[in-house]
């Protein structure tokens, strides 16, 4: 099979550089187009990355690919679309909001940016829990008359929660969530990211507009179609330091009584949409679920399965919400819930036919 | 005045070395006898502290107060109850369990030991919120023949709870509590205390016990004078990156409905009770509301008014419980939450008759 | 006595609140006026903090002094000499290089930034280490035609070398000392400061141009008055996980042989500049020399005496170097070697007569 | 080929279970017993890793092998020595004194242990530094009159250094070394290891004995058999916030002169001891040379190689030392310094013929 190939906007920060190693090796995708801000333009990515001060900004533990180091970025408006079957997206909203429509007109946009993540049309998927919502993809095309479309990721923070929630709703219903995250400095990014000097020995107990999300875009991704789940949702977000790994305090009140043990249990047997069981990026269980108390950790439970399980422990009655259950789990913000997970909703999609090999010349 | 004379149980640990700090040229009371191990016994106190290696083991940032240094240390059941008026106690619980009665038999013992927290006819007394409390001491000594008595102080993590739901109780009443802790290594010690190797770069999501103590004793602290409220608790404790001060997540839903700005104003304005409010070490006021999103931070927020005022912020409305109310609170937990704590429970108590100079030869 | 009216230039950077923390309650200087870049002109100073996402950008533990806080900033040049007796600088290098020497025409400017430090006619002052080096401020007030002058200050990690390398040149000679830093956090300020991504769980060895100052000050301000010494420098400056404090592991190569305990001795009775002992700002003693062999440690040594006092431990002999002795040594980098450094030296120039009222309408 | 049956005494401490992972599936070896301190000995080794509070007390990010998982401890002086071909060796100094002669009557034991190190007739081995110290071992069962032996490794600060010497001192020769290092709290394993309250925010100027180790095994290591080298080394050993990896930055007298760029080409080219180019753990290259000025990290550069390799950087002249260079490394403390250098050390005394099958019933 010919591999697709894929460019990348938004390659230089940190979100890009996690979508270049979620693709490195890739079975059926291949990265051969590199965008980023104008400043970039026409250095090749190793220089495109280096820092005035002489460093390297390549900052992941894993190798620079060699075959990516000397490809040489392009503006991100300067895309040749002929040339790729689809885009990768790792820019800020705001870019977000004017490039992403430009390339989704001939071709699927996969996205981690929040910019149309609210739009009727566009469907915030994670793939072993609401995969039949690509179809709103049609609707998309139809109403702003694309060829291609936009389909960006949910908030990493949500991604961790939902994955959890679905399970529960399938075998219970969930009527309401409360959760407290204490988040990871990657989820920041880069410029600025969060200073060094405001999370050491110190938590800072609000991140910009993330309750808001993971609110909204929980009942998105639980709900129907195009129909927002009734669940409601309540969250503080914080942040801590830990370098990588969301870590969330999860109270559900469940549409029936259920036991730690039924909970556990549910989990462990989830096996997510069947579409995705057998996509190249998707972990041989969703959920870990751990009976050890002083687990998940954040450092040593993020990358079970290449950080594409999230990881529950603490399953435990609460005493006041109704049916209430609840739980600590710990999701990987930059793998499952951001470049990798795009990549595995690029699978999905790939599946469900939604991408294709452009005709070539 | 003369001041009344004080011995210390437990003197060469961590919580105890905050009692010696706490009573530092403090106006009505004066540290005199220090005990601890038999392994510190017949040492000076600045021996005792050092360890094998040659570390003095003196962990404040304050120095060692040059007049203990010198004193010499005795073992923990060999002081002289005659020689003292009051005992204050930084012993584990197991210790606390078999050398508190032996003291109490005679002497008033003020306590950050859980041991006797949980008995009947033992007050758990934060001043400003349940000052009262302290006629159960009337019933102990009755009970127990006793001329002194035990007063053990909350958990560290209940004190930062209990003293903002304090105000919200009185003005709405509070049906129920859910609360995910975040907090500071110091909690738990220094022997073993929390090992660097677990916590950098990571969260820990549970600390043994620590979630039935804040449910407990909640109910207890916001009860009438032995009769525990009715009031629901359910908690997540975790441990983070942080050397002090405890950060939680609280949602309570109250008695009647409120705006965030009534929560605001009704904490702004409470003054606890009226017999706490000269206490040499009664903060200006009990609770600092902030409007800053980002605050209250641990490491920027524990030390107000020496630590013995509690922070409250992101006071919002939450969509989930009744009347709920969603808010973050940073509370020092090793000054407001344990020896400096204690010492204002003395102050109190002293007010209140329940301290007296001893006969002396 | 009349207070000196301050101005402040840089005023809502990191540097700058430290100023602002400095100057507070000043005996002889009072702060009047604050200037910052045209983005902040004509906000109040508390407005000019503010973050856009509403976060007040204010860092320090000690909170915004009230009587500025309302004070309106203006644009860094625009700032009216006439109204002021001195100006601090807080800006960066480039700023400092256009904005300094216009002040300096008329005022004395004692400045925090780079831009200066190697002129010839510029002194570079750590007042207890070589006070009679302010002479070199005639020589450039005759050069420049200015009525005012430039004073920096050293980088604050060859501060804390020097201080602890003079009593031991004054006792013994110094040929060369060879030293690696373990440097805070705070030390690159806020923006973009150092990036918690980069040093949870981490070390960088590195920082931009950091060994070069170093080497070229250290000669310069253990010199005679505009020669610099032939002490042979050479470093390694990396940063760590620490928010306040530098750490640095110093090797000395004496002129004649001395043990370790000649260096104590020498270092322990070292008094500095007999100008210097009245100061408002100096310590009761420049160096804190302790035994204890796990000591000086950032955390617990970096504010004794107000982050005055500079911090050594550790002394011993080192087989390598001719007469080698070796230590490490704790310096407050944001108090004795930033803000309050220079307030130190403002100080020191008032007492020799550089700092006076100007005549006023 | 059958592998050899190893042993292991300290197999549930930090150290140990480093051992277990270095172990596992590897080609020449197999750990098919485990022995541990009495408290441990009759338990599977899962339940003997477990704390009292039910955390298991396995801290590596891989998954503790389930093939070991059910294994029963045995006391360490319980081994039967017929059954094994080897003994490894992760207990604390006191108890190799002990029990490592035991075993090394009739078996090699190969240490990571300080037991033994500084003995005359046992030798310090770094693979690819000094392969030929392995004749010594010849003399220690002549003189002791065993079978087998025993092999400590050295302390992994040591490690670090001595394998960026060895290159420099086969080609231009080494008369000195000046060393700062900025050890990782793995280092300390976990009882009681580096209390938390102790490093965050801090450094520990001092390790205990430490800075000792380095000097006479270095000499010891980069000497002639038997023959400890003339080089001068003087060091300063502190502890910072790390997890793995421990930073040095080091400062080298040459015994003629050379340039950075010839010592980055003699480090790169550099190939060890030819014996050890082919054993199973041995990395591509030893030493990692990287121009980048911020390089290397030890978060991003320990795992390098599996942890085997060691990374240099900043390469630059020294103004101070004759014939001075300058350089940053970074070692894997606890794989190159610790279970998998002695793993190493293993493959290449078989290589050697120092391990054997026993004969088997």
């Amino acid at each position: 099979m010919k591999k697709l190939r894929c460019a990348l906007i938004g390659a230089t920060g940190l979100a890009g550089q996690q979508f270049v190693a979620a693709l490195k090796d890739h079975p059926w995708f291949e990265l051969t187009g590199l965008a980023a801000s104008p400043r970039s333009a026409g250095k090749t990515y190793r220089d495109a990355l280096r820092a005035p001060n002489g460093m390297l900004g390549w900052f992941l533990t894993e190798p620079l690919p060699e075959a990516l180091a000397n490809l040489v970025v392009v503006a991100g408006d300067q895309l040749d679309p002929t040339k790729y079957d689809v885009i990768f997206s790792a820019v800020e909203a705001d870019v977000a909001r004017e490039l992403e429509p430009r390339y989704a007109k001939t071709l699927p946009v996969i996205s981690a940016a929040s910019a149309f993540r609210y739009d009727d049309d566009v469907p915030l998927i994670i793939p072993p829990v609401n995969a039949s919502h690509s179809e709103l993809i049609r609707k998309q095309q139809q109403q702003r008359g694309w060829k291609g479309f936009i389909a960006p990721m949910p908030n990493c923070t949500t991604t961790g929660l939902a994955v959890t929630l679905a399970p529960l709703q399938a075998a219970f219903g969930v009527k309401a969530v409360m959760m407290t995250s204490l988040q990871a400095v990657s989820g920041a990014g880069r410029s600025p990211g969060v200073i060094a000097l405001d999370i050491i020995d110190n938590v800072i107990p609000h991140i910009s507009k993330e309750e808001h999300k993971v609110e909204v875009e929980t009942k998105k991704i639980l709900g129907a179609v195009g129909v927002p789940d009734a669940v409601k949702v309540s969250c503080t977000c914080t942040r801590v330091a830990v370098l990588e790994g969301h870590t969330e305090a999860a109270y559900v009140s469940l549409g029936r009584k259920a036991s730690p043990e039924d909970v556990i249990r549910v989990m462990q047997e989830w096996k997510g949409d069947p579409q995705t069981r057998t996509l190249p990026s998707a972990p041989p269980r969703w959920l870990e679920v751990t009976l050890d108390p002083f687990r998940p950790q954040p450092r040593l439970d993020r990358d079970v399965s290449g950080g594409m399980a999230t990881s529950v422990g603490r399953v435990r009655e609460d005493g006041v919400l109704e049916n209430g259950i609840k739980y600590v789990l710990v999701s990987h913000n930059t793998k499952m819930g951001a470049a990798r997970g795009a990549v595995l909703a690029a699978e999905l999609l790939k599946v469900q036919g939604f991408l294709a090999e452009s005709s070539r010349a």
